[in-house]
């Protein structure tokens, strides 16, 4: 079904060759001519480059180049040696994705720059505009003596066109959980979010922010800034300069080295991307992430991961019904007055996991997650000393892995291994062979890795070069073993599913979990309007959607700060290629609204953001594969609104089942989050309808044939 | 949960005894004292009765009598030896039913009459005056000279006291399965109802009708007429008098013999009944037919019988989708031009029935009848010669019954036994040991039986004393091996439910699977808020609810005459200890509105009759046992309505979470009976709600805490 037939419908590449060493100025236009990328080298030799749309700037002429350990900068007294032109066009498949086919069409200007003066070193700059934003790369060519580059700061910029209205995170080095601030560009205070009480970990060192960061200019263009095929380097946050508007790349470093970023050469640094595009929704349908990576290396994997919904023994430890760890020390029961009530128990344990079974077997869910089922949860958070904590390997003696799997084997639910390594990744990587020679061993082909905490060894971050790599190394073990991954507290999402299928989704934001214990109120109802139009730009998000029992039971101070209809809406409004039902059987035993979640897909032919606007709402419609079932999802931030969706995306002459899940007219995310209705109609294509979306609500609609 | 405690909480028997053969007149008061019983003796000594409700007359003085073989008629010439009045009081639990609790108080009179001249032959009437109306019937004592009565009719009258309306249906002798009619008494003609083309058999001699019969005064009083207890006799019609509004018992006889009933004395005749209420509701709230049945015989059988919801191997035959035979000889599938398109296998085969449990044990659905399991099917309908075509042990080779009782008892479906008798009781009689012997041995505990065409031996009715003793010995045998009886095509119910609990539902009238193929245009609209004021006052019903495929793809010529969410009201409407979910899995796969199916209870702490008019609308409210969970269905017939709610009925203090199951806009029974809406409240006593029926529609609420 999700075959990795990449298929080069068009693959023309057409070169043009100057040999104008002299040329000041080049300049690249996407396909359609909207996009315009302009390269030039100033009278000291500095590269530049500056972006149009539609004629008019939107990143003015912006500086390139590189600080490095011990050496002179690489930034100015460069001559152009050589620029080259081509245009590419293909049609490659996705194995699963918001859609099947992705047009990869563009223009691309490779710009070799030499040091006019000794050491003469060459430093290649790759442009590629395309009809929905630009890319552009640094290549450091193998070169005389130079083997390896210590490089101590990239200093990209990226120079605004004036105080645009910014969607933006802090430029956290160890963690993307902070919520979204909507600010003027010279209103970003990164600094102020520091110390956030409810962070595993956390270090904001300047006013700088994580990207994808999203801005809308007066003129009402929406621009986003990112990075795609993030491999051996450092993350880049972004360096605000709140005067000038102008923001430089600030890379992600380490204590205990004095470089950021170290490789030996040739090397290509990752993509820095600019998405840029009319409408707030067509930067969601941009596929320029993906396409700024490199093609699937790993085959077709779908005879081992096909996407899906599925469950997890996980909610009812953050709701402190349970616990991760078998002695209980672990219990987020802090409702009770005067702290823990030390009620909750061992939540993994074999037959709690088939009861979940048993439920996710009966709805059609795929899925099992089964969190604090291996030894070493009493002493993984909190300690210096974690290294060592977890084997990956032995279960508590409550939890019959084997039989869990068999059982599930059995009812057709797949169990998703659990992986927590506490932030020491050397003792993951120690393990890895064990690890998932047990995985194999057992035929489990999905583990959900987690790195809560401070990194081990002191000095890391989460987001520098060491742990990108560490990420990575797990992915590839993980696709030699046929394991899919989804990593928690991981490194930022730039594209690399296209390469490694088998990284399937991630969280890397302010996840729904926060809802159950944040002292801060909870994720606001804006939310995920905010995060469609930013975290969602870099790729899959397992959000873990699906909370029915929104008051939360039995935590007296937490709530989700959503209707239930904007839950449901949830499943297509975030895209993953697993989609957890996060809430517990007994809170989705008895409502008719639960059809929604068995029905809904989880893989998708096509996706269409038909209508909203960062932090206020958002509405998309994703036609499921195979089936050609349409699904919508909308949600609002804290304000009701009405919505219309014409129905013009639906193919001609099919009637379609709809069932439309509304808020109810009591519905509010604060004073009756879980009022909702159902309807059932008939609609085709050109239908219009209007929805009336509750604060903090939503409508999920399925139109199936 | 289902205990046989019967709790006598008062039982003061008070005997007053008159030495007062000369007294004329004997009266008897319900407690409440708006029943009032008149007996009366005229001057030749002829037994009558009058009822009288609220101080006016309801039944104008009533003959009472019998006709005898070679004998003369016990009608006249008596004298009152003894009248005995007392007053009874208990309340008593029911194993399972539309209550737990039942009051039992009535004040009760006996006169003993005897002959004035030889034969001096004596007759007891037993009258009990009930706040719900009265019940009498006729005690034969033991007495010399006579050691068995051949009855040829019982001249029971019932005088109105006007051209009442009626809702009635004919009075045949072998089936219970005409539409009910709305008519004034003066227009009554059941003659005009013979030779039905759908009906496997069917007998009506005279201008008379089944009971229950219902009628509603022009001063708005309610009576339905019908009675209990209908033990070793013959089913009572009520031939009517279309001039003086008057009917008498018409008794179903044989063409084998030459009286009705023949009895051995002493021996009780069954009560004679008469509900009476201010309300049409009033009627269906009445306990009157259990209470004038005889206590549980069975004990306990909570073991080895629950009440359940079920499906069926049994709707895709009536669909035309499969066939009861393995031959393909009997299938309905006659939709294709030119009769039968051949295209249906048998349905009862080892992987159908798999299919199945899964989908009953993914919903929480206990029960599977299996039909067309056994031999004999291709010689059971049509043949002259049908003894010993079913021997009830043999299945089909594709059917492996061990292992789908088995499969099924994993998986916690039960499944259901089907005898088809094919009218052919004296083979069933023989096999029975055989039969229930398999049973035993499978572990199955229930039977659904039937008895489709015309009774062999030739001459007997379905509703005659012969084929009364039949269902009764069945009954018995079931009991004795914990096997509780659905019977289909049966003897009509007159409460021996409270003396025989494993008789736990039955058809007898007019269901479901009418609307598959009846060639008059299946059930209308109206068909269940008729059946609710009349067929439903004996007792339980097997309808068979749920088509949610209300268009019933393939068959072109046929529908269901009710919206969907008609179809989910009838889980509260009608009373059953077992309620089907009668349509196809995949019928229902996708639906949210299953949910309700999912949720609704089967047994029942209280039931409140809300609102209705017989043939119009009904609602009723009942109270699940143990949970304290209460559903309302309402439904509507041809006419859209509005109908209010006022939530009273629930518990002070207590907030329920409500859903509503609700027509949609473009709901109508023809246009669009699909169209349904879903909403979710919260919901306290007091509440008042107002719900639109569509035209054929009906509202579902569930109210769970």
């Amino acid at each position: 079904m999700n075959r990795i037939t990449t298929l080069f419908l068009i693959a023309i590449v057409s070169i043009f060759l100057w040999q104008c060493s002299n040329s000041k100025e080049t300049v690249v236009s996407s396909p359609n001519g909207r996009v315009t990328i302009q390269f030039k080298l100033d009278e000291a030799g500095q590269p530049s480059y500056a972006v149009a749309f539609d004629k008019k700037p939107v990143i003015k002429p912006s500086k390139m180049g590189f600080e490095l350990l011990s050496q002179p900068a690489m930034a100015k007294g460069f001559e152009v040696s050589k620029a080259e032109s081509s245009t590419f066009s293909e049609t490659w498949e996705m194995q699963w994705g918001e859609q099947r086919l992705v047009e990869n069409n563009y223009n691309q200007l490779v710009v070799t720059l030499v040091e006019k003066e000794a050491p003469k070193r060459s430093l290649i700059v790759h442009f590629k505009a395309y009809d929905d934003g630009i890319g552009f790369r640094y290549e450091f060519p193998k070169q005389d003596g130079v083997d390896s580059l210590f490089i101590t700061e990239e200093r990209t910029e990226f120079n605004l066109t004036g105080d645009h209205t910014a969607y933006w995170q802090p430029g956290d080095w160890d963690i993307y959980e902070h919520l979204y601030n909507k600010s003027k560009v010279s209103e970003i205070d990164a600094l102020k979010k520091r110390n956030h009480p409810n962070l595993g970990q956390t270090y904001i060192p300047e006013n700088a922010v994580n990207t994808p960061v999203t801005m809308k200019t007066d003129d009402g263009i929406y621009l986003s800034f990112h990075e795609a095929n993030l491999t051996d380097y450092a993350d880049m946050t972004l360096k605000v300069n709140t005067s000038d508007f102008s923001l430089v790349s600030n890379l992600v470093g380490s204590e205990r080295t004095k470089y950021k970023v170290k490789r030996a050469l040739p090397f290509n640094t990752p993509w820095r991307t600019i998405q840029i595009s009319k409408t707030a929704g067509g930067l969601i349908d941009s596929k320029l992430i993906v396409n700024l990576n490199e093609p699937n290396k790993l085959g077709d994997i779908s005879s081992w991961f096909q996407p899906m919904k599925y469950m997890g023994i996980w909610w009812e430890m953050h709701l402190g019904l349970s616990t991760w760890d078998y002695q209980g020390s672990q219990s987020m029961d802090t409702f009770a007055e005067g702290g823990k009530n030390g009620t909750a128990t061992h939540g993994a344990n074999t037959k709690n996991a088939k009861h979940y079974i048993d439920f996710a077997a009966a709805n059609g869910i795929k899925g099992l997650l089964v969190e604090g089922w291996n030894t070493g949860w009493n002493h993984w958070i909190g300690f210096d000393e974690r290294e060592g904590v977890f084997d990956f390997v032995t279960p508590y003696p409550d939890y019959d892995i084997a039989e869990v799997v068999r059982y599930g084997k059995e009812k057709g639910v797949e169990i998703i291994m659990h992986h927590e390594t506490s932030s020491a990744p050397r003792t993951y990587e120690q393990q890895l062979d064990t690890a998932y020679n047990l995985m194999k061993k057992l035929g489990i082909h999905a583990v959900k890795t987690g790195y809560v905490g401070k990194i081990l060894p002191k000095g890391e971050y989460h987001h520098g070069q060491w742990m990108v790599n560490h990420y990575r190394k797990v992915v590839e073990h993980a696709a030699k073993n046929k394991v899919a991954v989804n990593a928690h507290e991981p490194i930022k999402d730039t594209g690399i599913r296209r390469t490694y299928p088998n990284e399937i989704s991630r969280e890397g934001l302010r996840g729904q979990e926060f809802n159950a214990w944040a002292s801060d109120g909870g994720n606001p109802p804006e939310h995920l309007s905010l995060v469609a139009f930013t975290r969602m730009l870099a790729g899959p998000i397992d959000f873990t959607p699906g909370v029915f029992e929104l008051t939360l039971k039995p935590k007296p101070n937490n709530k989700v700060n959503t209707t239930l209809a904007h839950q449901l809406a949830l499943y297509v409004v975030i895209y993953s290629p697993i989609q957890m039902a996060c809430d517990l059987p007994q809170n989705y035993e008895g409502h008719p609204a639960f059809q929604f979640i068995r029905d809904v897909g989880v893989n998708w032919e096509q996706s269409i953001t038909l209508d909203g606007e960062p932090g206020d709402f958002v509405i998309i419609a994703r036609e499921e594969r195979n089936t050609g079932n349409w699904f919508v999802g909308g949600i609002t931030d804290e304000n009701e609104r009405d919505i219309t969706i014409n129905f013009d995306f639906l193919p001609e002459g099919k009637v379609f089942k709809a069932q439309f899940y509304e808020d109810g007219k009591q519905a509010h995310f604060e004073k009756n989050p879980g009022d909702y209705t159902i309807e059932i109609a008939s609609i085709k294509k050109g239908d219009v309808k209007t929805f009336h979306l509750a604060a903090g609500g939503g409508v999920a609609i399925s139109l199936m044939q």
